[in-house]
Order: C-alpha cells, then sequence, then structure tokens
C-alpha cells in the first residue's frame, strides 16, 4: 500500500537493533517507556498541528464515535499527563518509540507509517531540562553509530514578532532558499512587518546574535560533553509546530545534509494545559529513525543484527532424535539455532543457510555420532572442520 | 477511550523486558523478524475471519481508497509471503511481536488494542514445523516465568464432519459447557448430523482415541523437551478460526483455568494459496501477552523490569558543573542516572526518588567534593554509606 512497508527480516533486524540501542540510551539519562495507544478520540488531536491537521486519519468507529490515529507522540503524552495529574513523580521523563501514521504525500523518505522516537520532560522549566533532552538524543544518535551530527538552536521567544505563518515559512529556508521563504510568506498572505522581520533574520543568518537563553543553553550543552562544533545558535530554524514557547532545535548531519532534520524538538509550555487546569511545562525531542537508516545506509554504516548462527543439516531421517537434541543443547546455551526438517539434498540445505545469512552449518551423520564429534562448515569461507562436541558450543559462542 | 489503554512506566518497563523475552526465545529457535503496517487494504483482511469479520476497524482513508487496521498478525504473514514470493528462503520462519485491532465489545482481560507475540513456519508441510512451533511457544511463556503450563492438542482433519458453525461452537465447551454448545449449534442452525457428531466427541471427552497425526505430534514434542504432563490430546479443541486445516493447540494455565487460553495457533495450509497461484503450507501460533501478564499478575509472579539506578541529588547550585560531571560518568559506565534540575529541599528529592523507584540517591556537598567522596543513600533501606568516587561506580553496577 503507498506510504506504508514492509520490513522483512534483515531489515527489520537492523531497525530492531537501532531500536534497542535508542532505548538503552534514553533510559542511561532516566527517561522511562510510556505507551499510548494507536487510537485516540479526534478532538484531543485537533486544534494541535496548524495546517497538517489535514493529514490526520480520522473516521467512525463502530460505535459511530469520531476517532484518529496517533499523528505524534507529543500530544498523546500531554493527554496522558492531564489525565494522570497528582499521580506522577514531577518532572515526568518519559520515552516512547512507537509508529504515527500521516496521510501525507508520499515522497522519498516520507511515509504514511513511520517510527518516532521521543523523549520528554514534563513539569519542569529548568535549562538543565532542555540541555538533557538535546544531550540524550545526540547519545541517542551516536549509539546507532553516527559520528557526526550537528544541533542548530534557536529561540521561539526571540522570534515574538513573527507569527505562525511567517515561523513555518522560514523554517524551510534550507530547502526552498530566501527567495521561496519570501514567497510563501506572501502567498500565505504574512503581514508586510512581519516579512520584513524575516528579511532582518534571514540577511543576518549565523553572525546574529543569539538570544541570552540560547547562549546559556550552548553553554550547558558543552558543559554536558557536546563539542563546540557539535552546537550552534541559527535564527533560521523555527521548527513547523505551533505548540512551541521557548528553546527549538534541530539535529542535522553536515556530511548527508540533504536528509535534513533527523531529529528536532523544542520547549512546549502551554501544550499541557490545552488538557488540563495545571500549567506543566514541558521540553522534548523526537528522532525519525526512518531518515537516519537511509542517511546511514549512505555512509555505509551498518548497524549489527542479530541472526542465526548455527543450522544443523538433516542428513538422515534415522537420525532425527539426535538431530533434535543436538539442535536443543544449543540452544539451551544461548546460541540462535535451526534445524532443516527435510532431510533433502544437502545443497538445497547450505542454500537455505546462505539466503538466511545463517554463519555455520553443523553436520553430523553416522560417522559423527559415533566418534562423538561433528563437522562445522563456515558458510561465508567455506572452511569445514571436525569438532568434538563439547568443544563445538565454544566455537558457535566466539 | 474504552478498549484502549495506556501502559505508565512500571508497567511498560515489565511489558518491554517480557517483549525481550519472548523475542530471545523465538530467535533462539531461527525464527526473525517481519514488520507490516497497521493499515492494509480492506479487501486482504475480508474473508478471513468468518463472523468476526465485523470486529475490522476499517474505514475510507482521504484517498477514498477502503483500508482496515490489522486485526491479526497472520493474515498481513500471509499476503507478505506472496508478495515476495521467489525472493524467501523456504521454509519462512518469521515472528512479530506487534498490536492488533478489533472493535470487539470490551470486558476483563479483552481489548480493542492487544499485543500478539507470533511465530509462523511458511512452506513446508513437515510435523516437525508443527512440533517447533508449539515448543518455542512453551519455551517464551517459560522464559517470561510461567512453570506450569498446558498444550492442549487436536486435527482439524479428524473433524472434518464438523462445519465452520459446529467448529465454533465446540471450542467454547469449556466457557459454556456442554449444553451450551448444542444449544448454539441449533441456535446457528447447525445439520442434525454434526450435532450428533459434535455430542459422541464432548461424550468421549479425553478418553477418546486421539487422531494419529496427534499421536505423533505428541511423541515429537516429548522428544523436543516437553514432558508428557505438559501434552495431551483434547478432542474439544477446535479453535475459531476458518482458515485451519491440520493440528490446531492451546496453551493454558493450569493453576489459573479462568485466563483460558494465553495462546494458540495451528496448521493452515491454504491460507496463503488465496493471495497467490503457488502452494505455501503453514503452521504457527501466537501468544496473547495481556491475559499472560493478567495471569502472572494473579499468581505473583512480576517480570523484572529496568529502572533507573540512581539520582544525583542537587544540594548547591554552585556545584551544577560538577553534578553534570559526576552523572555523566555515571552513564558512561552504563548505570541509568538522573540529575535532579532544581536544588530544592532535599525531602522533595527522596520523594521524587521514592515514587519513581529510583534505588540510591547519591549526594555530593562541598565537603564530599573537597574529598572525592560521595555519600549513598538506599532508598529502600534508607542505609547511608560514604564511598570514594571511584568505588561508588562498582557499588552501583552490582
Amino acid at each position: 500500500m503507498k506510504g506504508f512497508r514492509d520490513f522483512g527480516p534483515s531489515d527489520q533486524a537492523k531497525r530492531q537493533a537501532m531500536f534497542q540501542k535508542i532505548q538503552s540510551s534514553f533510559e542511561a539519562f532516566g527517561f522511562l517507556p510510556l505507551a499510548t495507544p494507536a487510537l485516540e478520540y479526534k478532538d484531543i488531536l485537533m486544534g494541535k498541528y496548524g495546517d497538517d491537521e489535514k493529514l490526520v486519519y480520522s473516521f467512525k468507529d463502530n460505535g459511530n464515535r469520531d476517532v484518529a490515529m496517533r499523528y505524534d507522540l507529543t500530544v498523546p503524552l500531554a493527554r496522558y499527563v492531564a489525565q494522570n495529574q497528582g499521580q506522577l513523580a514531577l518532572p515526568f521523563k518519559r520515552y516512547q518509540i512507537a509508529p504515527v501514521w500521516r496521510a501525507d504525500n508520499p515522497q522519498r523518505g516520507r511515509f504514511r507509517e513511520f517510527y518516532q522516537c521521543d523523549v520528554d520532560v514534563v513539569g519542569s522549566t529548568s535549562i538543565l531540562a532542555d540541555a538533557e533532552t538535546i544531550v540524550c538524543l545526540c547519545r541517542a544518535i551516536g549509539a546507532v553509530g553516527i559520528k557526526n551530527y550537528k544541533v542548530r538552536l534557536n529561540d521561539r521567544q526571540s522570534m515574538s514578532s513573527l507569527g505562525t505563518l511567517a515561523l513555518r515559512a522560514l523554517d524551510k529556508v534550507e530547502k526552498i532558499g530566501v527567495d521561496g521563504v519570501i514567497a510563501e510568506m506572501k502567498e500565505k498572505g504574512v503581514a508586510e512587518n512581519e516579512i520584513d522581520n524575516a528579511k532582518l533574520i534571514l540577511a543576518a543568518g549565523e553572525a546574529a546574535t543569539a538570544p541570552e537563553a540560547t547562549t546559556q543553553l550552548i553553554k550547558l550543552l558543552i558543559e554536558m560533553g557536546l563539542t563546540s562544533d557539535q552546537v550552534a545558535f541559527d535564527p533560521t530554524v523555527a521548527r513547523g509546530l505551533d505548540y512551541y514557547t521557548g528553546t527549538v532545535f534541530e539535529i542535522i548531519l553536515p556530511d548527508k545534509p540533504q536528509f535534513g532534520t533527523i531529529c528536532g524538538g523544542g520547549r512546549y509550555d502551554n501544550l499541557v494545559d490545552t488538557f488540563s487546569n495545571q500549567s506543566l511545562p514541558a521540553v522534548g525531542g523526537s528522532i525519525g529513525i526512518d531518515r537516519l537508516i537511509e542517511a546511514m545506509a549512505e555512509m555505509d554504516i551498518v548497524p549489527p543484527a542479530p541472526t542465526v548462527t548455527a543450522l544443523v543439516l538433516n542428513l538422515d531421517e534415522k537420525l532425527q532424535s539426535d538431530y533434535i537434541k543436538l539442535t536443543d543443547e544449543l540452544r539451551q546455551q544461548g546460541i540462535n539455532t535451526e534445524f532443516f526438517y527435510e532431510p533433502v539434498k544437502l545443497d538445497k540445505q547450505f542454500k537455505y543457510a546462505e539466503n538466511k545469512n545463517i554463519r555455520f552449518a553443523v553436520i553430523m551423520g553416522e560417522k559423527e555420532l559415533a566418534a562423538g564429534t561433528v563437522q562445522v562448515k563456515d558458510i561465508t569461507s567455506r572452511e569445514q572442520q571436525e569438532l568434538k562436541r563439547d568443544e563445538l558450543i565454544n566455537f558457535l559462542k566466539k
């Protein structure tokens, strides 16, 4: 289905390994998991995403209720926090790694179902929360194997002269250039004085003076372990979403700028309030795993993925019980092992191991069984050796 | 939203730990992961689930296409295999751990969104595939901490005298009793001769003679490591789904029979054919994680869940850089660590650690900093001790 993807075993094993690394990075910073459902009442999602609201998948369920598929992980978090007020230890630090759905026009690197990996801190106005969120996301990006990334920072407070439409246009400067931004502002009917302000911002570029809050945040980020090369104020960073109120940031790959933002986020001090009468300031960010994976593929960074270690070949139906015993032995030792079901030609069994990237074939006939040995063949190098049964386990474990 | 649930950090951490154990058990048997999208074309799902088809969430998307939310993981697998014929190493052994959606009437232990943990072998008629699927599921159930479970087996081939409606009624005997089954058959208009056959099956009960295929399967299961207590022929096991063609099985908890079937599956040799002109026999099964978790809670089996190990307290704003350094040091050593953002009263910080089940508070004031030490307080036992900075890491790691 257009915009939707299957991930076969080799891709999915890599994705799961990446999710695991990102999860560990999030947990190292004290973020704990939250899971919210795929469907929310439509009302919960409406009025949060500006123009993009039309991309929400919504429908009437069998009980004629208006429901909608999760568009991001931030609004469900805000709903959850508001619903569980008084029961959560504040600040509430949670991560969520889950798919979201957008009825977008599918194009290169943009899908209708994709995963987001989010961390958010709810209930603190401390700039330390902004800094930890950003460093944590950087650590996760580092953990999957990306060495060269750059955080671009800005502050919505210093952009109060620009309205939503102007901010959204400004945010596209990398994609459509300065003239494109101005043209979009005019087309959307942005006021003249806002356009003039945007022009000033664009003209100053990185020479502009950073807002005090951003300077302070950069200092903290460096104290937390990022290098001064990895962080910079960028007056054109605006982020498209309506709900940001302070810090906004993006992480890009300087080696692969064409992949754009692989991570973004910011402070949103009023979003939770829309569901509750208690004020709960928040800051968070999200890694877009799909762009990251595409960029990694182009950089030849291959995430290690677990696979099957050994295939016990089926040489002789009469030895089936012995094969079953051997297979069980290996599995009990934590070695991922398969036993080939049918005693077909060995060629076919080797072919299976090769297709499935199984590293070793374990061969045991009457002769080996009697001698208490096995033949082990390395499928990649095609080298074969005879090992005693008790040597086999150590051999496969290393 | 009725039938949908949020899982807060402590529940979700446990769930994730369980998914991880199940995943490892599946991988030990050589099953590899597949991910299919949440949405499928509606046509793909229709005609597969009998009466329950009305429980499929379906709607028209923004492009006016009829789409539906995944109802189980088996039909999407069949669609995937048919679409990728010729490119998959057969037998294709995959697992998928993912949510499915059913517009069911929510009741105890039954939800509109719930996870399934599936393993399936596609492309083999070998009874070894049936046996491995069942043993693998048992191992996964064992891995999450369940010691006492029982596999009940039957074969659809020996039940050919019963039609779909009769099978579906028969499958409910545990819930509604023999009279209930007969009553349902009459209500649904099942033919007299089928009702008579069902009566014979019910009357014979476990004294009935197992079909040859089931006897052979039981022998294999025992050879693969299950005990003879753990497996039995049960002529009333039918499974509700239309697509089963051979082996059908259920796993129950003898200590908690009220939770019913926590795992079920069977052989379905014709399902893939509905998407393709190549015949691809298959066998698989599915663990219902929600019932399993509820049952475990009642048996006081608590899955271990990762949490935050240490909270670095914020005693003094002037020491912020030192706290940041210490926190970073611990995280680099793989210790999940938080730093409290605001230098508020210690009471409040201890309370936070307690609420979030953080085990240790790390306390460092001017005095400790000068001496190169820290105070570590065990939040549970309330014991406190002074440690050198380099002793701290080993202390927290153990």
